[in-house]
């Protein structure tokens, strides 16, 4: 055997061994469906056109080029398969099973938010929204990040100002409150939520209303000043 | 030219533009100065032996294997270093930075509590313990991680029972107490302290005291049904 004969053998398992790093996004909005009075969560998922998992539904995403950040390829392989450019992206975890795809990739994920408005006007071929309470079987493992990216979701909006993502710039207590009720998937008391609220500082109150079929509300807005999502160190470094 | 020529251009080429994917641990222990009532945190870093960075201090770590997921990397890679296996073993973060290593390499970052007895028998050739608040300048990027898995630690050790990690299984309050102080770089108040975490449900107060110079103190015990890092999902799934 000769060497060149060798060389694209060697070529080959050098390929396949190769671990590759790919970056995909749990995106979260709000949907209301029509007679409903409560808006539920929604995400948009893109329709396999290859193999492996042909035809199925996945998260959007895409290789990690070798001269961009994973914030930037989270970006951009979000724009490419969604057409949308949330103004909230957080690096949710990283997924490794070694079982989780045909060859070995190590999947970054990302999460964001965007507002019911930006997720209805981003229509792209091969993408639709789906309920995150009726999904169908995702590829790889992406039922398990959503499943993962709620928990997360449900965890922070205990804690941080996260429920501004979903939200306009002002808003009345209610529709705040219809957006924690979304994600935590029960009713909260308008009272007991009204005094957690008005207490924790972080809510600005604006000298409008809205007005309609009920008495005026007034409108609210987040602190400008509390950072949406505290990321510590990275908020500055990255 | 023939194409016998052109292959290990080509090789090189694919091999030069693949990225890697790297596993590093940060280890959080107390140490007590001598002289000193406070203990401070410490960390453990290993000795670069070759190129980048050679002879600089670097977080335990080392590559993935094809075959081995990225929990496994960690624990195994951590062991290979330092020869410590801390029960408490999470991911914080992905670092993908292009220019964070001199060929591209995404670490998978993870965190860990060990208790200060289990941190001094541990001694390794190559390894030795820092303080966090005195740190030389790292390998890479490590000094930035440094940073933000003490932020981490920091937020974390406020809403969960993540302290356990560093004490036995029986404690004071005082020495609980001494545990945050540590973390968070100030003193607290012992008669609120005690009053909160007397109230969150967390501790178990057990029939056994300690005894020494001071009047007995009560031996508590966290509430082994309260997991010590919440994970949601991944508790189950990983």
């Amino acid at each position: 055997m000769t060497r060149t004969e060798l060389l694209p053998t060697e070529t080959a398992t050098a390929a396949s061994d190769a671990t590759r790093v790919a970056v995909s996004t749990v995106i979260f909005s709000l949907r209301r469906r029509p007679g409903e009075d409560r808006p539920v969560v929604v995400l948009p998922l893109v329709r396999r056109t290859r193999d492996p998992f042909e035809g199925s539904w996945a998260l959007p995403g895409g290789w990690l080029d070798i001269a961009e950040s994973l914030d930037a390829a989270a970006s951009r392989t979000l724009a490419e398969t969604t057409g949308l450019a949330p103004s909230f992206l957080e690096q949710l975890y990283a997924f490794g099973a070694v079982d989780r795809s045909p060859t070995r990739v190590v999947s970054i994920v990302y999460w964001a938010l965007v507002r019911e408005d930006v997720s209805f006007t981003a229509t792209q071929e091969n993408v639709a929204w789906f309920e995150v309470a009726d999904l169908p079987q995702l590829a790889f493992d992406h039922n398990e990040i959503v499943d993962y990216a709620l928990w997360r979701l449900r965890n922070k909006v205990g804690y941080s100002r996260i429920a501004q993502g979903l939200l306009a710039d002002e808003f009345t207590l209610a529709q705040l409150r219809e957006v924690y009720e979304s994600i935590l998937g029960r009713r909260l008391d308008p009272a007991n939520f009204r005094r957690q609220v008005e207490t924790s500082g972080n809510l600005i109150p604006t000298d409008r209303f809205r007005t309609g079929s009920h008495r005026p509300a007034r409108l609210y807005r987040y602190d400008r000043d509390v950072e949406l999502a505290e990321r510590g160190p990275l908020s500055v470094a990255q």
